[in-house]
């Protein structure tokens, strides 16, 4: 089973190539997935997996951060006259784009294995010189704005082959396989729905991974991650009055000045002992016209924690600062949670076991155990429900040749590497539902 | 003629009410006023003035907050859909909005008089209530986000009709008549490049009047105005550098808030006791994604003085405290400038003799003279152009009913007072260049 | 008469001189004018004046910006080591350093006339290089930190003239004469206090001077003044919560935090359409050790406007931001009002009959009626209650060469204008009360 | 030996508490502990050591943040007011106030050993009210806005008795003892003239030791420390100009909002991913008068970081920032620095020994071996510069039932816990220098 294993993952290199470059070429951000989610659900009908989809697999009342009703219509439409399935993009409808696809193998009962890849891309404008490898080969991203700049193309393509090798040894297999496909992990949006439908019910293994990231050197391999930074995410909305900016100065509510005053002293807030935090905001729009008192702002933002407890620190400073904020230029404001992720710590056996398994591949030339993760990965919400439950889990970060740092403009992966991907999780399965 | 400028003011109410409302539903911004303009050029054509349009009204390297090409592509194809006229239109491509129209009088040699109507609207999204009678009588705006919220709509209705009675008149008149149509006039953008292409040569005499503004009161009307808020408007834009905000903070170099420490800085800039001024920023727009330092920002802003040493006092601490918050968060900057008004004064004469005809007219219940103006006109480039060159101006502004402040979503005129308007133009005229 | 004044204000000039160099080198802020008013209380003594002091003279619960019992202690005993007379300062204990003294005149009823200097200097560090004459010729500052840069000196020794001229004149007048001196005119803190103990009660006239301010010019006086500046003092205490910097910053609650965040919103508050506003944070003292997250913080601060509604404008709006700025850093706040001045404006028959006084004299070159004042002056607090109960009043600026700005720490006057002072004093009581 | 240690450690006890009650009531801050370091240097004196003290233990060029001459002579006479030797304070003369005493043992040839010792308090209130023993058993601080508020005053109690056990067992010990008093350890300003001046030259063994901070437990001890916060303090000066806040505002270039920008945004520099980072502006001070647009005003600051990679980061983020500001209100600045000390980690071997000279010792329950030490400590100069020329240090916390956190003003400590600290350091001597 190795055998095949290494022999297939190297063979089907040319088609994940193919998939990866298709996806980066038509990046989809969170909710809106349309072309992405079809293209690897039919992929998985035809593999034999039942899929389960829509609000079976994406509970819409736990949903954050959705775009209006416009922007998702026009991305239906758009993934639509791109090529995705009519019938797929239909069950979507609204945003719906997180499924799963599950399998029974033939070899008799046996633990129910999860293992999770996330299909979404980031609000970067992509490089478009011919420093930039996608460029260059024309594949870079042709919809403005929007860029792959964190590999989850290439974890699509990962998981399509994963699926593939698994349905082809099935009947040497135990028990039962599910391959989750997560919209909306960047803003932490994805598991949270997904878990709350039933993506994590009795599941007793569960594996996630990533390109890259802590991993920017080829060889390596971090079989576990813990202090995975707890975040939430927020949309601020400061009420303001309008007024002339020249004639009557004196009636506004100046919406633009309480965002700003939010945003620096946010930032202010003070570090804490107790371990690393974060606070960003990432984006700021306020007002309307040029000579208007702005009536209105808008902050985009998050915080984060190297456990749960400093993200509520954060959270809890957070708050109180906007609304001060919002007093002290007289608006109004509201607060509205779109995102949050736990801390999380993988199962230390699952590690144990995988560092042999990469120990034993001779590509992986340093293999580390449990890392200090330095960044957010909503996937902590599923691994964390999975170990409440009694099971295991654990997150991975493979090593490549990165162009530059992720969700930076030049963002690029050296393609090759998704082979060892396809291994490590592949013979981690066979380890665990192996007869 | 007197009589006659009397009736015929009264009769062509209906055809203002006509030409203002389609223009109030169909509202234009700077720079894309290609319905509006081709609607007015038209009609002045069909009256028998002869026309300046296109590069010989409009100085190309003079136009200051010009939309991009694709926006401005984007709004002649819309004014074309709209019923705008295709050669007309062809002339203004690129935004060459502004335009006029000269007619020789029968009367004999005399002085050239000018008479200057402003056609843009608002970036202001209109109310659409019941409340607001536009909306309860089907004329509200049917461009989002754009609004006639200063009444320029009305403007044009009422320059239409004083070109029509004037032309009526001609023979019994000596001299010249030149009516100008300006774009831009908000953000001060307008007047500059149509001076310098020539609107304001060998003219003798200069007149532009606003409706409501200071004058928002029936039977009211100020003769002249002094101490228009100079004013200049900038674009400014921060760059900085991105980075994850989780994974690697320290790499970013934050726009953001650069632009907020240069938004709250700009508004604390000292009080000048030399006279009035104004500082605003209007817009703030700034970042790429929530997980994402913010790698660049852009402010939409305005300085305004009591006269125009105010004004540089102004914007020479403006630009100290924008370089200063750039370089504070190791971002360089660009501020551009997109738009300018100098402050200026009515000719004293000019403003008697019109009070002595406001004081003949019953329906103007209160004449002022010389008022303190309260707002910016770019008007003031012209009438200032004029007097540089020893000719006289004024700015009338005439009171109306209004149902809000100008800028305010809620703005409307009481539409008969255009005949006021009306009026006080054609018998201006009348007193200058009648024989 | 007329001659006697003429001559009489001559021949004091080398007394003035003395009094104002004493002073000058001896300065007392508010409420520890200990050594001036016992200087200057004794003289009139030995004038024949009746002396009013201490809580007659000064109603203690009216005393705002009251320095604490160990300052004022102190200063008692140090103005007692500079020569201050005993007794007298032993009546103004606790810093009831305001007085006045009155005198009937021999010529039969008539009107009381008041007249009113101010004492204190102010707490700015006086230059010591030789470009400052009071350094080079050896009558700077001994009290560092303080320092007559506001000329209250010279109008302390112009008021002990007037006093003594007047005295030898009192046969050729009726009714009475009250000369008021006042402490603390700095900071809006003496006028409220001694108006609330009677010194304008049943005073049918009141006379106020300043010399230089906005009459930087010699020869030049300004007989009137209207738009004064009104005015609010405020103190500002914020309480936080003190925590180990580098061990536990978590647990602070900023106070500097706080009070930056306030002082740099309030000077953004919004210019206002109807006139001159102003707002400044004189001083901000915070925090403790280099190491301590700071616990507290204090703003020393003033808003004006140029009229009582704008300052009102200005408080309410400095108010609101202060509170939030607490909020914002988890503080305390609190705003301590210690000082306070209306607007204010001469009555025009008097200002009308000072300048025919002044056109009379060939000194004053430059003879202007009411200006506007650009600057607070808390005698327009005296001004307006003898207005309000049927009196008369104004406050004249007197020109003199300036060799600084007021408050700079160059500030210098010409000495011998203060000759023109004592004329138009002397010369105006003449006129309204001369047999 | 240890027997002897043990027995006279516990004899002390009555003596410790005296003399740590003593200095506890009168504390004295950095670079003024004349009172402390005379009172320890003649006790050395009398217990034989030979005394190197003056510009000789202190190098004049690298003392950092040294008061005015005024506060060194005003406190100089304190001191001797106080009980002060005289002739030792004028050795101090200038803050000259660290030194070392020197004793051959009588063993033979063998290892320079040193143990450090500071001595000087904190810029805190103590708190006076009866929960408060210090103040309820009358030894709470006399020297207002002063106090031992980080147990320096035990750790002189301690380095005494210590110094006088050794003296006593000299003849059975080998090699020498050095016993170092350091003044300014708070702000890290002690360490580098000592070391500068020699205080480690030749030392092979070095220990440094703390009661409290991370070790408030009765009990434990943490035997070694790493990552010591790397820190730089810096007095900044801005430098503006001053104006009349009403007459002449736009004048002014203001040194408070300055100050203010420069605050706000320091705290908002980005957290870095590396490890733990700190910015605190502990003291703010600026501006003249309330009306009076500040022309000066001064942070008290200072930076941290795990690492010295980290401190030098946010140094170079927090000039970058004060320049800035300065800039952006156009203002002059300073940065002076006033402190500085790097990280550091204890020798293994040596912690290793010392662990198990406490398992040894019933009263330590919990014996810890290098703890991440969340602090500053310039002891982490000394014992770098040591480890630099090839010899070992450790830095050891000693546990105490805490009142209240270090720099709060309820700190106090368990006294009879001196005992313990006494043990350690003599049975470590013991270790390395007994025959």
């Amino acid at each position: 089973m190795r055998e095949e294993i290494l022999k297939l993952s190297k063979e089907r290199l040319p088609y994940m190539i193919e998939v990866r470059r298709s996806l980066h070429k038509y990046p989809e951000t969170g909710w809106l997935e349309f072309r992405t989610a079809s293209m690897a659900a039919k992929r998985l009908q035809e593999l034999g997996y039942t899929l389960t989809m829509g609000e079976k697999a994406v509970s819409k009342k736990d949903m954050m951060g959705v775009p209006s009703p416009e922007v998702l219509k026009e991305n239906q439409e758009r993934a639509l006259a791109e090529g995705a399935d009519p019938e797929l993009v239909k069950i979507m409808e609204g945003g719906l784009t997180g499924f799963w696809g599950d399998l029974e193998c033939g070899g008799g009962p046996g633990p129910k294995m999860a293992l999770r890849f996330d299909m979404d891309a980031l609000e970067v404008v992509e490089n478009k010189t011919d420093k930039h490898k996608p460029h260059r080969e024309g594949f870079a991203s042709r919809h403005h704005g929007w860029m792959h700049a964190c590999g989850h193309d290439s974890h699509v393509a990962m998981g399509l082959v994963v699926a593939e090798i698994l349905a082809l040894l099935k009947d040497r297999l135990k028990g039962s396989i599910r391959v989750i496909f997560e919209p909306g992990e960047e803003g932490s949006r994805g598991a949270t729905p997904m878990v709350a439908a039933g993506c994590c019910k009795d599941v007793d293994i569960i594996l996630g991974l990533h390109i890259g990231a802590d991993a920017a050197e080829p060889g390596y391999i971090a079989c576990g991650a813990q202090k995975f930074l707890a975040t939430d995410k927020y949309d601020v909305y400061f009420k303001g009055l309008a007024a002339h900016s020249g004639m009557r100065p004196e009636n506004g509510h100046n919406a633009v000045l309480a965002a700003c005053a939010a945003t620096t002293n946010m930032h202010a807030i003070a570090r804490h002992s107790g371990g690393a935090t974060r606070i960003t905001v990432g984006k700021i729009i306020g007002g309307q016209g040029r000579n208007v008192i702005p009536p209105e702002a808008t902050l985009v933002m998050e915080t984060r924690g190297e456990n749960t407890e400093l993200n509520e620190y954060m959270a809890k400073e957070a708050r109180r600062v906007i609304k001060a904020a919002a007093a002290m230029w007289d608006c109004e404001v509201e607060i509205k949670v779109v995102g949050s992720a736990p801390s999380g710590r993988s199962s230390e056996d699952m590690v144990a076991k995988i560092m042999e398994i990469a120990d034993s591949l001779p590509e992986f030339k340093r293999v580390d155990g449990i890392i200090n993760f330095s960044g957010t990965e909503d996937f902590s919400r599923m691994m964390t429900e999975v170990q409440k439950n009694g099971g295991i889990g654990t997150y991975m970060q493979v090593g490549t040749t990165l162009a530059a740092g992720n969700h930076n403009e030049f963002f690029d992966i050296d393609e090759k590497d998704m082979i060892e991907g396809v291994r490590i999780c592949c013979l981690t399965v066979a380890e665990y539902l192996g007869k």
